[in-house]
């Protein structure tokens, strides 16, 4: 498979990466916004501008998008989606709905498939909670994430005025993972399931108790949650915060029987070393299928729902039965 | 989805069970090889001669069919798929090739689809292992069992002279598992990963330091294990290990970047207190989507692998990106 970067931050880089590991699959070029001439790939790959994908439309078979929800994603999938097959790692929960009917329209008006939503959460996390709840419809599961970096989070304290640089750690409550755990299936609010753990640099003469509360009362972000801000330097940031380990976990209980007598846990947990590498060998895995499916003449917009497991595997059918079921 | 069962055993009783919380299936009836008047349904289920099944055709969309894998399936999968389309739980993992093969041949024939295989090992831990592998290719799993009992080695222990009934729990050793989810990598014995603890009634007067010896030295159950025996009343068995629990736990560790700088770990495990319900909860989930492919036309035999999530779940596909992705 023919594959193209379309944007080249940490997601992008961490899909280059990805790449390498697949031996069916090719790193056509790096598309990028900025420009080219500035962009150097660490593996040697063409860099394009961003304009340039449609004179290369015939050397692609799908178009990893690496952009960003906020604002890149809701334009960009739609359009390319337009000529190429395409894959984006869309994760505003809310906003998937239109998200999708916008690339839809797109990919059955280009005669092309495209996946929306593809990573770890929304991704493999989602696939776990539609699975468990299949299985064990009497039942309830909970999310829980990190502990990790949280992009937007840290983003959202480098804001505040004062504020040089910040990482937010999303930490999953011990006791209310246990409780879950066990059946007991309790209701829990945002403050019991996760604790927010932020590591600010702050510029020099700065009121360190002002952002302090700043970052404790932002509403959304840190209001509803039992927050804790530590001031650290520079140089502990550089040394001690430069990855972006996340994960979590999905847990769903339920019961079964006539009279519901006996329970079941379903737990399916991520630890990751690097979140945006992770999404990205998702992204890479996912693309196998599109190209398959693609070839086998499916257009319009899929999630992780509708891709059959062994489509993304590069072993024949004859082979996964015989090694892995 | 109207379903029936055929062989009604402890899965055909949580066939049965797991029915009743599906809100979109419906059993038929129950298909026996005993004498139908002395098989009593405690849903108040009809119950009905196995060869009287062909009878009923027009009233079934899908027969789950619940014997067992040595002699039962790779007859009776292949003779039903001829005229219905089936779901077993097919689990003898190295002769799953020349099953698949005969029921693929069988539904091809018939125009009928079959599922076969499923339930959580192989089933959803197949899964687990195929999406793991997919997304990080450079990386090594590990399949763990229980702690659960395992009917197999219950089944081979009562064999021994002197036994009246033994239950047998395969246990995983915690070190072999810790390692295994540190991204260790360890190259595991059978012996390493899992011990064997018998639980025993020796008739009265037998000579139980035979039987241990005979449990301890059997190829294939026992001599590649380490095994402990405890001898008990057939009082202590009925208070203490009446229940089938299960589980286990399926781990990939792997490496992403440029230079496998950053590890991952993917966990998915499973707590069951009744292997047979559980069981049979993922059929009555499989058994929706094998009912929507086949009225989709297809035909022939598939396994998890094959089968998109969103076809396991009663919500359609906008409800399930609303409210799962």
């Amino acid at each position: 498979m023919k594959l193209a970067i379309y944007g080249y931050g940490n997601l992008g880089r961490g899909v280059e990466a990805a790449i390498r590991q697949n031996g069916d699959a090719e790193l056509v070029g790096i598309f990028t916004r900025r420009d080219p001439k500035t962009v150097v790939s660490k593996t040697g790959a063409s860099v394009f501008a961003a304009d340039e994908i449609l004179a290369n439309k015939n050397a692609i078979d799908a178009v990893i998008l690496c952009g960003g929800s906020a604002t890149d994603l809701p334009i960009l999938t739609p359009m390319l989606a337009r000529h190429f097959s395409v894959i984006d790692s869309f994760d505003t929960h809310a906003r998937i709905p239109e998200h999708f009917a916008a690339v839809d329209a797109a990919a059955k008006a280009g005669g092309t498939l495209a996946l929306i939503s593809c990573g770890w959460d929304p991704g493999l996390f989602s696939l776990n909670r539609l699975y468990a709840s299949a299985i064990l419809p009497d039942g309830k599961d909970e999310t829980f994430w990190g502990r990790g970096v949280s992009q937007g989070h840290s983003d959202a304290i480098r804001r505040i005025p004062g504020v040089l640089d910040a990482r937010q750690y999303t930490v999953p409550i011990e006791s209310a993972l246990q409780s879950v755990r066990a059946g007991e299936k309790p209701t829990l609010s945002a403050r019991q399931k996760h604790l927010r753990e932020c590591y600010v640099v702050a510029a020099p003469g700065a009121d360190k108790a002002a952002i302090e509360n700043a970052i404790k009362t932002m509403p959304n972000y840190f209001a509803d949650y039992d927050t804790s801000v530590t001031f650290i330097t520079a140089e502990e940031m550089r040394a001690n915060h430069s990855e972006l380990p996340h994960g979590g976990v999905v847990i769903r209980s339920g019961k079964t029987g006539l009279d519901g007598e006996h329970r079941h846990t379903i737990e399916y947990s991520l630890k990751l070393d690097s979140n945006p590498e992770f999404t990205a060998s998702v992204l890479v895995a996912y693309a196998r299928a599109i190209c398959r499916m693609a070839q086998r003449g499916e257009t319009g917009c899929r999630t992780v729902f509708d891709i059959a497991p062994a489509d993304l595997s590069p072993l024949s059918g004859e082979a996964l039965r015989k090694t892995m079921l």
